[in-house]
């Protein structure tokens, strides 16, 4: 019999479900149906767990020392593949996407928001001010470089699709297609490609070798009334240099929802920058109802995979 | 021969297709190529004009004493149909089908920002405050419910079938199908369909019967986490009593691009209201090229009709 505990936010239905698929084995719902925490995250919870599902501090790993999968909730796990945090043989899966929808919305919300000049109109109605800020942008004609064309990407890319758009997608295997994308290129041709962008949007996976990929010049590369998005990881975007960009009146606007640190100090410049336009951190997470029943999805079928003996999908370790 | 007065923003090679469609006729452009004023738009420039293209001040219809043909920049063209501005006998024709794109994109881009919070984030950022606001929505399943469905609703409903949401227009005739539409009913119905609707989106005509449609009790009659739009004319919505239904927790937010006084007075309640977005009505107008280029497609159309003695279209009068 194994001990599994489980993290997610799920509904009624959703832990019958579980129960359901967990059988004989012993299952713990963190959460009652309302969401609330119904038992602390802690040492003694995870010390004898032989499956976690759903979000634990990374710090707690070590503890679960029976450990012998982790189905990670999010979409990106590399903050429980750094050494000494799982146990050793032990399995981890993401849940990959269940994002896509959530975060491309997102993007594009703040993408068009900043065409059609929506930050700076919110800024006018707090002094109560009727003013015309002129010329506004439209997703129709321009050409969207969209660099990861994943389930994010994919998605993201679809929806300037069905405003017009033209999109070019990057990554790093370019034979392989993704819906969504009218042309691919490899990482090889980025800086032939980002001078030509009307939107450059930045999806890409946090590895060492792009950090600071977007640097002072590269950002400075981009077309002066073009648009920079990045709702991926914070650290590819050098954020000092994307707000001296932006004080010298390159770019349209930027639209950021990781900056390089979380959270952004309060002395952070992008803050200050009006063409910036800065969530933190919330296109993905939990806030949206579908993605949570796709996590749930993705995690009920995982379960029965691992319980049955078969392989279980997103594996990442 | 017939004297011309342009005062559209046109282009160079714009300019020279009208120059050739009038052939002997005097053409007189108002605008030069930087889109500025080269003449003064008074009495003396329409007083012996044939044909009027592109937008003047009412106020100034009465002195052009030889008018024959109105070609309004507009799509609304209620501002010029007042008794004693237009000569008897004269037509006069808008420019409808040239803002469906414009309006529409604006409509949805407000839309998913409420979706998404994004007003609020932004007065966050003022703040420099990184605070997450909870849930989200998304169009995906949403019941949108969309009052006139011409060339605005129509396109704004397409845009939002492409995010996944259902469609579901009002018309006069609901016999008569538009694109985008789910499923399309009558006038009559509209209060049944007003408290099922996640979203509704008001895009009727200014007419006297329909002056404060939406009032207090109609507003209250909204889902209390709905979204309300109103980007067609600011007399349909009662803009005190929207302000009040706000400021009473009901709605999830509400989009006005035409509130009922333009420019909207410095102590309008709407302003201070955070659930409400409000932009200087500037959905429309001249702010994308893309409907600069089809107000210029639609006005060269009708002069080459016109001087050919052939109907013109969108004949208003």
């Amino acid at each position: 019999m194994q001990k599994i505990v489980c993290l997610l936010r799920l509904t009624d239905e959703e832990k019958e479900q579980f129960r359901a698929a967990a059988g004989e084995n012993e299952i713990i719902f963190t959460k009652n149906s309302r969401y609330e925490n119904i038992m602390p995250v802690d040492e003694d919870l995870v010390k004898d767990a032989d499956v976690i599902m759903g979000w634990i501090p990374a710090a707690l790993l070590p503890a679960a020392k029976n450990l012998k999968w982790m189905q990670a909730q999010s979409s990106g796990v590399d903050h429980y593949m750094k050494p000494g945090l799982l146990r050793e043989g032990a399995m981890l899966s993401s849940a990959t996407g269940a994002y896509g929808l959530s975060v491309a919305e997102h993007m594009f919300a703040m993408m068009l928001g900043i065409m059609k000049n929506l930050p700076a109109y919110r800024d006018l109605q707090h002094k109560h001010q009727w003013d015309d800020l002129g010329p506004v942008k439209s997703p129709k004609g321009q050409n969207i470089l969209i660099l990861g064309t994943g389930d994010l990407g994919s998605t993201f890319a679809g929806y300037c699709k069905a405003f017009g758009a033209h999109t070019i997608g990057v990554r790093r295997d370019p034979s392989k297609p993704a819906a969504g994308i009218d042309e691919m290129h490899g990482m090889e041709e980025l800086d032939r490609l980002i001078p030509e962008a009307d939107v450059v949007c930045c999806l890409l996976p946090h590895v060492d070798e792009l950090v600071h990929f977007f640097d002072y010049n590269r950002l400075k590369s981009i077309k002066a009334d073009a648009i920079f998005l990045n709702t991926s990881r914070g650290a590819l975007c050098d954020n000092e240099a994307l707000a001296r960009v932006l004080s010298e009146g390159h770019l349209w606007g930027a639209a950021i929802d990781t900056p390089e640190q979380e959270p952004m100090p309060e002395d952070a410049p992008l803050w200050a920058e009006d063409k910036a336009f800065v969530t933190p951190h919330i296109a993905g997470g939990d806030h949206l109802d579908d993605t949570l029943r796709k996590v749930a999805a993705i995690c009920l079928d995982n379960l029965k995979r691992y319980l049955a003996g078969e392989p279980i999908r997103n594996r990442k370790v």
